[in-house]
């Protein structure tokens, strides 16, 4: 039997993108097989494998045979430490029975927008940003409604462009802080405000906060000081390097619990149960110490990628003050897909163009992520160097 | 400030149930936490151990620093791998590109509903059947429309009924052999004409084979080798005994490789790193050894059940020769949600009620999981059969 039946896909899938970097990470690979050695600015998670203190508490629970499912909502003990991390962090309370463990920051994100959207029903959200929170809009017949941001707001949706953006068919606003791809943070008067203001439409706000942590001169403030109300969606990915764990959770309104309940239970089952059990290990102080002294690594990064980006030209008009990335304007040497393109043919540098983060300039915007180390990214400063002198003077 | 807004739930929510052996589950926790003894067999999951080999080799994974992100389709050894057992085990030749490593069988699921169905499009599927299923054709905002199945065709949508059940709305039929509830499997002919019956128009046919593997006195076919513009689910889960690892697998036809990988890219960035790497041992000789013993042992406790049962009274009309259920029909005694709390409460036996299966006489089965020892299975059916003579003679 062929299979020469018409191939009926469905229609959201026209709108749902791949990531384009991977592209460019292929034609990175097919570089580096023949020979090449390319500096790696592109790659979204840390350098950094995951600490030993989770990684022994991994062996553990694999010699006490933990290999069945967890209940739903997760591991009761790691919804406690989680809540905890709250109090002792952040000073604030947390029910453990609002904390769900989900399979990654993605699972909380689709748990989220399961419960809250409805066909059509449209989510703002700040253009550049990361760039599958519309695809999972779409994905459940939502919208993403993209609100482009610049420099004057920090690349962050504040309360006056969300009301200006706001319509009837809106029904919730996601915002993250730190931001991917610009690493800019919202402070708590700024989350306060963007809380009221969706507050007094009737509706809700999801902010994503995987990358606090991860912050440099400054804390991050979690919504959840400001506003009970609001859905947070937060990871082990990035902080803890936990990426290929796939594991994050959800802090959910309380009104909301069984719906995310139902959610969790039908589309996932539970999130991986090693994984739950290692990251009980992860707010241990041992394990706290080894994070902070990466935190301080990624600061030293940022502190010498900033000026030495700018030094070349690239504009960066807000200091980026945590995840690991620079949200660079690169519009004085051309189109960001070319350069990116230019860049790894000509110069052996991979950097993400803007394309992957919306639809708001992108095309003079790379994204650069610290997630090397200071040796490469020194090496990868003189080559871009090299290759703009020959290329542009 | 307080969450005074209203709730704006999505209404999708409305029609996604809980597990309704949730409830049951809480309340036998309940009694055991009150010093009663419970059999439990309305357990999902086997209740082996993941093999030491695969152990092993997760240990060593761990010992190698695998904790970052794969690529997103996964291990390219494993998706070989997966290749090698279709060819070893079936005989069918399988491009290891068309296979998609996925956190679980839901993941492939999700993936599969997610590029085929429009919101409205229908899906096809038997009723009774597993609970997710048209959860999650509703939450992309599709619709199952379950078909009522029954001894006559060994639970199993067949291609009569599939013909009757067609409408200008439905894209795809989802079928599972072995099935649970029902442990039935499809024959390779079967398989066949509803292929050809959903290829004719325009459809696609969607396979659940994840008890693959766990079949007695029979082998399970392979929709692929009679379809391969089929979607294939299955699951590392039952016949590997990895249910906690959260790990399955796709097989999508080649002109829907593009989009599946689109979607597992912004769906779940990709599936558990180290759960791949252990399950590269799932395929070895001294693994099968140990899986296949306890295959013997699921066979052996079916073999005890089924006879069993039928001599206390509930109707099992078809051998079921696959997974660990057996889906009797217990009019004689009452309600199946009545009788499943009196059998908890009054017998200390847990079961699942037929409600979480469908819609079609729900309320006249139960489903019996043989995941317990022989010891356990023997003192539930003493139990059960103390209890339906006290009460029903």
């Amino acid at each position: 039997m062929s299979p020469e039946r018409p191939t009926h896909t469905a229609r959201r899938m026209a709108d749902i993108e791949p990531f384009h970097v991977m592209e460019l990470l292929g034609r990175a690979r097919e570089l580096e097989a023949a020979g090449h050695d390319i500096v790696h600015m592109e790659i979204g998670e840390p350098d950094f494998g995951t600490p030993e203190p989770i990684i022994e508490r991994a062996r553990q629970a694999l010699t006490d045979g933990h290999t069945h499912y967890t209940p739903a909502l997760g591991l009761p003990a790691l919804r406690e430490a989680i809540a905890g991390h709250y109090r002792d962090r952040y000073g604030v309370e947390i029910d453990p029975g609002r904390v769900v463990i989900t399979p990654g920051a993605s699972g909380a994100l689709l748990l989220a927008l399961g419960v809250l959207l409805d066909r059509d029903d449209e989510l703002l959200l700040a253009d550049p940003g990361y760039p599958c929170n519309r695809h999972f809009a779409r994905f459940v017949e939502g919208q993403a409604r993209g609100v482009p941001v610049d420099a004057t707001t920090r690349y962050q949706l504040d309360a006056e462009r969300l009301s200006a953006h706001w319509n009837e068919r809106c029904v919730a606003a996601l915002v993250a802080s730190p931001s991917n791809p610009t690493g800019t943070l919202l402070e708590r008067s700024e989350l306060a405000a963007l809380a009221e203001s969706v507050r007094v439409r009737s509706g809700r706000l999801i902010v994503d906060e995987i990358y606090h942590g991860l912050t440099y001169g400054i804390e991050a403030e979690t919504v959840l000081a400001v506003d009970h109300g609001a859905f947070v969606v937060n990871s082990f990915s990035k902080y803890f390097c936990m990426t290929g764990w796939r594991l994050g959770w959800l802090v959910a309104p309380e009104e909301y619990q069984r719906e995310v309940e139902k959610l969790m239970q039908n589309l996932f089952i539970a999130a991986p149960t090693l994984a739950q059990h290692a990251a009980l290990a992860a707010f241990e102080p041992e394990t706290r110490k080894i994070l902070e002294s990466r935190r301080a690594e990624f600061e030293r990064r940022r502190d010498f990628l900033l000026p030495a980006l700018r030094e070349l030209g690239f504009e960066i008009p807000v200091e980026p003050r945590g995840a690991f990335y620079l949200y660079a304007d690169c519009s004085r040497f051309g189109d960001s897909k070319q350069l990116a393109s230019d860049l790894l043919e000509k110069a052996g540098v991979a950097v993400t163009p803007g394309l992957d983060f919306g639809n708001y300039r992108p095309e003079q915007h790379l994204r650069f992520a610290y997630t090397t180390s200071m040796e490469r990214l020194e090496e990868g400063v003189r080559r871009i160097a090299g290759f703009l002198r020959v290329d542009n003077h």
